[in-house]
């Protein structure tokens, strides 16, 4: 099976059943596809929070615009970015990555120099944002990996985030919750989505193409 | 083979072999990728620009930090996002969706009158910028479909958009680029980055888990 037949298949899930959980094994592949996700000059400036604590998942339901969601599926997936680029947060992504490619540190320098002047030049806002942009990619790959499975999601930005960063603690982690993914099994009876046609704009107007 | 292989596979091309070109088929399916990624509300808020032809590419290399990828890629796709939400737009999205699902027009009505409203609230920038980050999904499957190939790219935010809307007139068509993707075969012997370990935050660091 390919990842056009599994795009195909997945919808967003307005319900889910309770009773099923997803496996532990399956929950990692679906953080693996998001730990690989690439990110803008490899910094990977967010984290992912797993859900799945019931007392918890409450505590986050009024910040929730669709609370049944939130309290039925198996697992919930924050995708918090960074709150700001710093030259420590930049460094220690560096000092990573030539350690272990067994090449020295500063071997990139003169490139961490460059994205450390921009980063600072720019707002704190500035530079959540473009964190921001980035969870997207992984949030789209862990669906992927999830419609793999053939364990349903949805995502969502419909939140508030004050109440998911309180109750997550993630202003002190230097973090910021951007997209929510809920995972689970959907509820055939409830989820009205699951039998609607996926509708999609048509290629030709999708695509300008230059040939 | 699953994606999680395919994750790992890839890397961003540094170089491009000049005489290997994408066929017609898999760039389909790239592009197919891009236009199955959920958006936020359906409303799919980005078109997907395809440059094969060198004399316009070559118009685009002033507003490329890596003109050499441009010019020796086979094809430059470029991620353009609406300059802003407007009723006009959010309509002809539902009305094709209710169209294509065999409902009345106006069925959804009580969500997209509640959109607009969130939308037309906001300034352009505002706008453009939620649809920016609609785009890195497509982006992350885009790059997904093409590792499934075993076909490069190299996802690109280093660019002038100045140069990049204008060469396409993407203005014209109330759409901003916002990110690139380069498509083609890597130069083996160019291409640096290649033989190089992926690095990615370790697992324990990445993911944080409440149970």
């Amino acid at each position: 099976m390919a990842l056009l037949e599994h795009l195909q298949w997945r919808h967003a899930a307005k319900a889910y059943d309770p009773m099923k959980k997803v496996s532990k094994e399956d929950l990692e592949k679906i953080i693996e596809a998001a730990r690989l996700a690439p990110t803008s000059s490899g910094l990977q400036p967010f984290r992912v929070i797993v859900v799945e604590n019931s007392e918890l998942k409450e505590k986050m339901v009024p910040g929730a615009l669709n609370p049944e969601c939130m309290r039925d599926c198996s697992h919930v997936l924050v995708f918090a970015a960074w709150d700001r680029y710093t030259a420590e947060r930049i460094d220690e992504m560096y000092n990573l990555i030539t350690d272990e490619r067994g090449l020295p540190r500063g071997r990139f320098s003169s490139y961490t120099d460059q994205i450390k002047r921009l980063y600072s030049s720019q707002s704190a806002e500035e530079n959540f944002e473009h964190a921001a942009r980035q969870t997207y990619i992984a949030l789209g790959l862990a669906l992927a990996q999830a419609a793999e499975l053939r364990i349903d999601t949805t995502p969502a930005e419909g939140f508030n985030p004050k109440v998911i960063d309180e109750v997550l603690n993630l202003h002190e982690q230097g973090l910021r919750s951007v997209t929510l993914m809920y995972v689970g099994y959907s509820d055939e009876e409830r989820d009205w989505l699951a039998p609607m046609k996926k509708v999609r704009v048509p290629r030709e107007e999708f695509v300008i193409k230059y040939i």
